[in-house]
């Protein structure tokens, strides 16, 4: 694996999720792989989870991690060809990324997308300028448009679910459902999982959100769309609740109706489903107290899996 | 030790000064002690000499110390029951300390109080949650109303002078005065200092403060209080200087007279007393400049046991 | 070598510049020398590639690296003597270095002018009296004046150009030329740039600017100035690009000439020369694209040398 930026970049999804769930049982098994490896984590945007683990992800594996808050501790770049820079931007992407590219063995990068311009960050211009310019291996903390490593953490935490099952699942219904916020987010977590749940054999996999939150189609192609919440949670094995702007109207909140947020008594109709959600998450905004509290929810058991993807990923990275 | 949040949670504390003064002597005793175990700091509140010497600490201990600034680099904390999520907060201390809990063997957090509202400080609910929330050992890094390294560092600081002293000091006088400022400063340093001292045997422990600035009788039990500042001093072999806002008219600035800050004159009824500080000081509004360019300062020395404090409290926490 | 603060605490510059390419060929050599070593890395100000090479350095040492953002994760500091503290400065230098001194075996320090007062600034007050109080060696990581890894980055960077020259060149014409920019900048890279290179046997140093941009004497002695910039790169072996302002009329812009940007044009008439830079550049401001991306541009090797002169001068700081 060269990249790290979508589920496209896996060669093989089983092995990527077994070697995570090696790891989670043996941490420091491949701790001399990462000797005298160096990576740098680049944060453009805010991170508390995506941050932690990776730094730990490294150090299991005996890589030194550096972390960098590009706008606070450093310059603000600029990713524009050709531009003439009398503005705000102090540095070019072209002139920083390679510079990182012989400092680290893998550069991660977060960044987040403005929502004011589809086009561009569906564009996902900064993270791939830093795969052109760098020159190194790039491994994505959530850009534009996707959020990779967790969704390959979703994928870990409902494989795990499903082997310690009593009964077996053989194809588990699988549902993201939006979820009312306060703000604009990125559509990535939403975007992400569905590309990564539809890359993966023998599941039903139902997206629900109120109209005109269509997420881009790519993204969706194999799912069922379902308007209607309490039709999409019948029988699930598995709800991921995520809140995202819209993609039509981009990056506009179009509801905030608070029925959409899911409760005990929607959750009745379902197979006793997982509650998931990748956090951070505003209770009795997107997702009630009473779900999170409850036995259903496996928020804290998914974000700590985010150290085994992350281990994962960069240990199928060093070794090529 | 399961946490470490204040006096109470030492088991004995003869051998945790005398295990910071092992440390002291030889830092890198126990420097496999703490392999394969990782600690979070958590800053919600700036930091200096807590910051580095708890990460040093760890260095010395073999452990992986990871830092994170959470609300610049992270997301910004609610701590309400059942609040709806609708406001600045984005995340839990619910949702975020169980997943710091699985990440970290130990999470160290420092968190200011508001001096606001003296109940919702004195009730530590901050530090309390994450307690609560993350179960795993944690430690104060300063809270709303305690500061138990530095305690713990002050003692250290004071048990070794005796030692040194070419006379015996059997009952040393240690004199807590407070000074000057020109912003309302938690309580937190005295607070804690009383309640480390009181616990010493065989101190003659003095509290003098201008009126209205009487602590929490709850720290201050075993100590005298004297309000006349002269006659506190006399005769002391120990004069930790510090300033802090009213308890009694909560987070107030009662007095700003400059004649409570310590001189050389002033130190004449003392017996040669060495003079501490937590710092960061403002020269020559809470201590004069004759006072800490003078041999009978150790508030370099002081400040730099906080690494052996924290090591000790460290190492007694991964030794169960 | 005991501080790193200019050229004059060097020793040997030979001997410096072939340790950081003994290091470039093999980072691990002296992996063990830094064990139980540890650097503070305090930042006043922002930065991307010192911050991240002394890191990267001081590990491949074998070093513990602690990196600290003075103003935004602790306190501001005062440097003045004598003064009463009653203003936004929390603590002062002369009670912040010796703690500081205690808890590190090595202290490296970013701090930049005020572009305010020459005076101030070129008394170089604030890196001065970290050395005088925190007593152990100091490395400048940018001061108000100065830039010393930069400096010994760019020899190291001239000298293995050199070296892999096909034909011999025995008294390299280097020109250190003036750039326009929207902001006022230091002096201290180029400043520094003459002050490494006037030490250097054998070389032709020009420096070209417009009139009013004439920099500090006490530095640019045994340089040729040359006030028309075609003149001075005539037969250039190497353009040393950069920006500053005005030292004369100090912290002012003079001018904002666009026709003092280097560009292919103005490149024929040197001996194909190499141009730096020391990062980071705006584009199309101080150097157009068509020089950045062409091969004649060595700013990327220019900045991946950093570890190298970084690693090369706290190895000999610990060798004594």
């Amino acid at each position: 694996m060269k990249n790290f930026l979508s589920v496209h970049d896996v060669i093989d999804l089983k092995k990527l999720v077994d070697l995570a769930l090696k790891y989670k049982a043996n941490p420091y098994t491949d701790q001399t792989l990462g000797r005298n490896k160096r990576i740098g984590c680049l944060f453009l945007n805010p991170s508390m989870r995506t941050r932690l683990s990776t730094q730990i992800a490294a150090q299991n594996l005996g890589m030194e991690a550096i972390v960098f808050n590009v706008g606070s501790e450093g310059w603000s770049l600029e990713f524009e060809e050709g531009v003439v820079m009398n503005g705000t931007s102090v540095e070019h992407v072209k002139d920083a990324a390679p510079v990182l590219g012989k400092y680290f063995d893998i550069l991660a990068i977060r960044t987040f997308p403005g929502l004011k311009n589809r086009e561009e960050d569906y564009s996902e211009q900064y993270i791939t300028e830093f795969v052109k310019y760098a020159a190194i291996p790039v491994v994505s903390l959530e850009s534009a448009t996707l959020h990779p490593l967790q969704s390959l953490t979703d994928i870990i935490t409902i494989e795990e679910h499903l082997s310690i099952e009593p009964v077996v699942i053989s194809h588990p219904k699988i549902v993201l459902t939006w979820a009312p916020h306060i703000k604009a987010l990125p559509q990535c977590v939403a975007n992400s999982f569905a590309q990564w749940v539809t890359a993966l054999d023998k599941t039903n996999f139902v997206i629900t959100h109120p109209p005109g939150y269509e997420l881009d189609k790519k993204y969706t192609t194999g799912a069922t769309i379902e308007l209607n919440q309490h039709q999409a949670l019948c029988d699930a094995d598995f709800v991921y609740v995520k809140n995202w702007s819209s993609y039509t109207s981009y990056g506009k909140i179009l509801s905030s109706d608070a029925d959409w947020m899911l409760t005990n008594e929607k959750m009745n109709s379902t197979n006793n489903a997982k509650v998931m959600h990748c956090l951070p998450v505003r209770r009795n905004v997107e997702l009630s107290d009473e779900i999170l509290d409850s036995p259903n929810s496996i928020v804290t058991e998914q974000a700590a899996n985010r150290v085994w993807a992350a281990q994962a990923v960069l240990s199928t990275i060093l070794n090529g």
